[in-house]
């Protein structure tokens, strides 16, 4: 199968011609022009923040998210619409947290906290201990086995490096302090773990985000604090001021709830068989409206199927838009898309996802064999106009990620990502902080890609 | 003395090579890394929007942000900091405009409305008539030709093409409606002109900015209305609906006031004879914080001058950061530096402009001539790893324009621009709507910009 495949891309690359290009050039600018004036993805994303708001799996705000992007899928012309039934994790926060650091002989300052997804809740009696500072890993494992840190807060302050022009590089460093170090501290001895917050600017807000457990160890308690509060802290822990922290949570794990991926599909004309993928994930965080993160990729991905219906484009292979659910914390929707592909024997092609923002796209990242890496970058050109150059190797996202075994051929949109980490999981991420046109502009060039892996295969 | 420079000139690119790519490139990311940690530009344009605000020519806030960056330019490390003279128009707007419109038997509409900058009031009894709407300046001809306009309220509604992707063609295409068409309405009897705001998204805010009057025709009251009202209007009038507007605006000219250009310098070590600009202008609209027009070229500009102190480097030439007057209304800040250029037989060996907001940048525009800009564009691999790769031929900006004419090579900062004119002019532009990362990284590619000519000349 696979050589058959590669045998006939080869075909086709052979056959990209000039005149393909002028034509490709023209139908794509069609579909970019339909999108810039007559998108429906704003409004939609309006709707999903300001009628529904948060969505944490398991929560009731997720299944009329669910209700909601099956109507909008309709809407936008899916031929078919259903939904893929997976039990999520099913994490609640209880009560707003409550946390201060206390200076001997000062008044208690209080942070601006909040529990950590799939953190295990302090009760309502707290924690409270020394706090000792880390700043990265290794030192992590220094204090560690020095024993310094049995018994204490482990203050996790690994500040995102502003160096990195690419913002999600700095994530990828810092980020382990929130997904990695906490189970690390409770193999310490530490009672809880308090983590800088993956912003990149200093600022007021506390961001959540997933944190994990090692059964071997005991599940201690993990906040986030606050960039400025963090910078704070250190200061006073620089001064060598002695202070204790006190830290209050109330979340907890509940049993595993029913949930749903929901797709909507167009139907192929000529190679029905081969599906093309498009999607972002439909869950979000529980403190704001999951605007960007994906709001935005959720949107997108329904304007794909909305553009290729209002532009008479008829698809030769079969396109899904999936609406992924759990990928904050759980990653079960994707899980799903994978197991269901397998126990139908599906053969997907390609898979797009829109999971960093959506902000002016400028590039995708394309994670797929050379032969299919050097087909995309052929297409390349035709981007440019739209402020697309940008394409390089990575990993195309967490949900489509599950379908690299079967050897499909993944892409990410890459927008800009400079103003990502300012809201990421935070109360800042709402519907007045995405721009309208930002948000047409990557749908556009999303629905470009498409039209291409349609055309011509991959 | 043009021959002499060129042939220097072709010297020095021979000599760009790969060890000096090299060694530019760790000069560069020394300047881009400070600028990313230790940017002061952000507090500054803090303190322009939040303690100073609007900034028109002639007010008393134009006057509090002079002297404010005459401050922070001595505090970036600038050698000297002067102020030159200039007068300036003294427009005022008075009395917060009010206006609305009458359909036959229904309640009155009101109009989110504003003066346009320039123009002339109505006085207190307003102007009342039938409403006429036009859409492109060929129709104007043609209605103005068949009588059509006289006594009319004249709505041009010139809408902003949604599908160029570069918004500033939109504005340039579209913005004749506001800077020229009022006037051509008063030539055809027209009683009042009702502009369709310069706004590339449905919003409820007015967007001024200048008008202009020709002597030869009466000087007709003109507004900006929000593109959400206009497009109502619209509507109405498609409808064949009746209907009168009533307008009522409250500005009116001053005579000139006395005003400044703010010139913060670093003299050169070498060649001090040889001056290199960098600025943006100060002067803002009086409808908001003017915190992305044109507060982030000021506070970038400063940061140039911060970043070149900080990082240890000693210009061969004399840089200038300018804090133009008058850009808005005017121009005469513009004009009043290259009279002194003249004046004092300056050598302007180059000038950058930044009056494009402070987005993530994307490129520079170039104007300047072909050895020029070939030896630029040598240059531009060592910006891609900043996101910086569009390199091209286009108008550097209205301040350092006037320096055309002594030959000065001249480039613009070129930003992303799909959120510029959602805010630009409007009561929306403020502090709030900047993003810390965007600016500094603007700032961080303008002094690299700098860093190389002021290295290898131009």
């Amino acid at each position: 199968m696979k050589i058959k495949l590669s045998l006939s891309v080869s075909a086709l690359l052979l056959s990209f011609s000039v005149t393909a290009q002028t034509d490709d050039s023209a139908a794509i600018r069609k579909i970019v022009n339909d999108i810039m004036n007559n998108a429906k993805a704003y409004d939609n994303l309006r709707y999903l923040c300001k009628k529904i708001g948060p969505r944490l799996s398991g929560s009731s705000n997720a299944q009329k998210a669910v209700e909601a992007t099956a109507r909008m899928l309709k809407e936008a012309g899916a031929d078919t619409v259903y939904l893929q039934p997976c039990m999520v994790p099913h994490w609640i926060r209880g009560e707003k947290e409550t946390g201060y650091v206390q200076l001997a002989g000062a008044a208690k300052h209080p942070l601006k906290l909040c529990a950590l997804g799939n953190s295990y809740g302090t009760g309502k009696k707290g924690v409270s201990a020394a706090v000792v500072e880390v700043n990265n890993m290794k030192q992590l494992d220094e204090l560690g086995l020095a024993n310094v840190l049995k018994g204490k807060i482990v203050f996790l302050n690994f500040a995102m490096n502003q160096t990195y022009i690419e913002v999600f590089n700095a994530y990828g460093e810092s980020g382990v302090a929130r997904w990695g170090a906490p189970t690390v501290c409770a193999k310490y001895g530490a009672v809880a773990a308090m983590v800088r917050s993956l912003s990149i600017n200093p600022d007021d807000y506390p961001h959540t985000g997933v944190t994990s457990y090692n059964d071997s160890f005991p599940k201690i308690p993990a906040v986030a604090i606050s960039t400025n509060d963090a910078d704070w802290l250190s200061s006073q822990l620089k001064r060598k001021m002695k202070l204790t922290a006190f830290l209050q949570t109330n979340c907890q794990m509940l049993p595993d709830a029913p949930s749903f991926n929901v797709v909507g599909e167009i139907k192929g004309s000529e190679f029905a068989s081969e599906i093309i993928t498009v999607g972002g994930h439909l869950d979000s965080w529980d403190l704001a409206e999951g605007a960007q993160d994906d709001g935005a990729g959720v949107v997108q991905s329904i304007e794909v199927i909305r553009a290729i219906r209002a532009s008479g484009i008829k698809p030769k292979r079969t396109i899904h838009a999936v609406m992924f659910m759990n990928e904050e914390n759980g990653g079960r929707g994707g899980s799903k898309y994978l197991e269901l592909a397998k126990k139908n024997k599906e053969q997907h092609l390609f898979a797009l996802e829109t999971d960093a923002g959506g902000f002016t796209p400028r590039g995708f990242a394309l994670q797929m064999n050379d032969q299919q890496f050097e087909k995309v970058l052929r297409w390349k050109p035709l981007f440019y106009q739209y402020g697309v150059y940008n394409f390089s190797r990575g990993g195309a996202g967490a949900d489509v990620g599950h379908l690299y075994e079967l050897g499909t051929a993944l892409a990410g949109l890459a927008p800009d990502t400079q103003r990502y980490f300012d809201i990421h999981h935070a109360a800042t991420d709402v519907f007045e902080n995405v721009s309208r046109r930002e948000l047409h502009l990557g749908a556009a060039n999303m629905a470009a890609l498409i039209y291409l892996v349609d055309k011509y295969g991959l």
